[in-house]
Formats: C-alpha cells, sequence, structure tokens
C-alpha cells in the first residue's frame, strides 16, 4: 500500500470498486476475475492488488460500505419524534428511493452473500439487522402506541423490507410510473394492504 | 441424444438437473461448470452432453421447469368461483409454501436471470407475467366487486410478489415460527397493511 498515497490512490480505489461493482452485476462474483477487473479500469493486473488484499475482501468491503452508508442515511433522516404512521411513511420512501438509485449495491448484497465467506457473512448480516431493527421500532411504537394492531415484529420487519427493495428489480427510469407515484402505491399496500 | 432412452436416461437426467441446481444455488450459475457437475452426479464429463446441450440449455431448462410448474399447480387449486378476499389470501398461501419447498428454484429464478440469453430471458419473463396475471385478476377483481379501493394493479402484484418471495431468503425449518404462522402474518399484511 506504500506506494498508493494521496488523491490518486483514492481515485483508483474508487474506480476498482465502481467497477468491480459493475461486473459483478453484470455476471456474477463467482465469474468476476481481478484481471477483468484490472482491464475494466485499465490498469495492469499487478495495480489492482495494491488496493484490494482478494476478492474476498472486496466483496467484504463493497458490502461493507454499502450497508454502513444505508445505516447512516436513514438515521440522518430519521424523525424520532414523529409519529409512527408519519415514520413508517417516511422509511418506506426512504428505502424505495435510496436503493432504485443503487440498483448494483442492491443486487450484489441480495445475490452474492453466498459468497462471502463466513465471518464476514455475520458481520453483514448483523448490520442488516441493525438496519431493520430501525423498521422493526416504528412497529413496535405504533403497536404499544395503539395505532397499529398487534403484529409479529420479525417477520412483518422482513416482508415489508422485501417488498420496497423488490422495486429495484422491475423500475425502469422510463417506466409507466415515476418513483414517487410508486413510493405512494407502497405507503397505502404497507399501511392499509390491498383491502385499505 | 439417441443412446439415451428409457428409465436410466431420465433418471440420470433429472439427477443431472438436481445437482445443477444445488451447485447453481451454492455458488452461482457463472461459477459452475459441466465438469464440476459430472463429478457431482458420478458420470464421466462426456456423458454430461448426452443430457444437456449447452449450459445455457441447462439453465433455461431450470427455470422453464420452475415457472410451468408453478403456473400449472396454483391453476389446480385456485377457486376461480370464490371471493376476491378468500382467493387473495389462498393465493398468499399457496405462493409462500410452494417456494419454501423448492428454494434452489427460488434462488435460481430470481438470482440467474442475468445469465440467461436474450431468448430464453423473454420466455422466463413472460411465463412469469403469466404467474403474476393471476394475482392482478384477483385484485383487479376485487376491485371491481368494490371489496378493494382502487390500486395500480401491476405495482401491487409486483410488490405483494417480493414480499411473499422474500420468505424463502430467511425461512429456517428449524426457526421460532411454523410455516401456517409465517403465511397467516403475510396474510394479514397482504389483506389490511400494519394499520389493520
Amino acid at each position: 500500500m506504500a506506494r498508493t498515497k494521496g488523491s490518486v490512490g483514492a481515485d483508483t480505489k474508487t474506480a476498482i470498486y465502481s467497477a468491480a461493482k459493475k461486473l459483478i452485476e453484470a455476471k456474477g462474483f463467482e465469474a468476476m476475475t481481478l484481471r477483468q477487473l484490472a482491464a475494466e479500469v485499465g490498469v495492469q493486473p499487478g495495480s489492482v492488488y495494491r488496493y484490494v488484499e482478494s476478492k474476498d475482501e472486496l466483496l467484504q468491503a463493497l458490502m461493507n460500505q454499502h450497508m454502513v452508508s444505508l445505516i447512516e442515511n436513514w438515521e440522518k433522516l430519521e424523525g424520532k419524534g414523529d409519529d409512527p404512521v408519519s415514520r413508517l411513511k417516511a422509511f418506506v420512501a426512504f428505502h424505495i428511493r435510496y436503493h432504485i438509485e443503487r440498483r448494483a449495491d442492491v443486487v450484489i448484497a441480495n445475490l452474492e452473500l453466498r459468497s462471502l465467506g463466513e465471518d464476514y457473512r455475520a458481520d453483514v448480516v448483523t448490520k442488516r439487522s441493525q438496519y431493520e431493527a430501525n423498521l422493526r421500532n416504528i412497529l413496535s411504537d405504533g403497536v404499544k402506541a395503539g395505532v397499529f394492531p398487534k403484529v409479529d415484529l420479525e417477520v412483518a420487519a422482513f416482508a415489508i423490507i422485501a417488498m420496497l427493495t423488490g422495486v429495484c428489480f422491475w423500475y425502469r427510469p422510463d417506466g409507466r410510473l415515476s418513483i414517487d407515484e410508486i413510493i405512494e402505491v407502497h405507503q397505502k399496500l404497507v399501511l392499509q394492504g390491498v383491502v385499505g
């Protein structure tokens, strides 16, 4: 790492991470080689090793970066004092908007968990649970306040997050509905279900 | 294909398909080689080609088999004369139960669509849409009957299916809740949302 300091090193590392996301999204982590990655970035294969210890370390860094940033961004936005309904609507809007703009991260975080080593996987799962706890807390506060009927918090949180993340797999920027319209349909579904 | 007739050929083909699902679920389609597949089944690498034209053809066959069987099984079960609420509850129960028992198929159908060629992908997407149409029809009938308020049928169907399929990614047979309990939570969420 001695030769990579300052902004040039940081830029190369960013370029490597970004190219890796593109390659993994397109073909999968197992299919990507560090040689391809070097070619994509336009550096010599050997140079990649200055920035990335191994493929496994790279995957772990990408997932970790995604989860940490997701948690931080929600915590910045969350209105803890608001009523549970407003907080739930805000969570739905945040989760959809954040993930739609980061499709590669979602594909990697959801599809490549199987390729992570035991220890790394445990760490990502812990961070994921930490993020999900925000939703469980909103639901739990709503139940305590008598606004929401009793529900299995863990299953409900899994179900809602799966529903919201699912948008990334069919959304197209040139599609029939705007992101705001998609968010509105999901807020209604989460809050009132199909019966309304 | 001339040398593979009768039940021995059929058994070997079934064994190859089943081993392929296992390998793809564990490591991804791009990482699987036909050589590994042969070793897993216990046949010579050359023999695999009697049953499988290419890796692409194999993936297409696995996805196609899954989608055709899914559609057929729902159509056998569907009570077309029932009211929309009962049909929706039945759909939720069917979808969760069917997919929980076929985790490898779900992983492949959801994670490996990117590895399918254009034509094959179009075919799988058409079949998927055909299955989703069953849910859109239930929702649409409910809206027409005034039981469900107006909703974007396409987005609602995507959202509900994503929520239900999501169960496969966290369900453990030795977990806290039974499949019936998990189904019940999802039926409530789909019908009444969090507010109830």
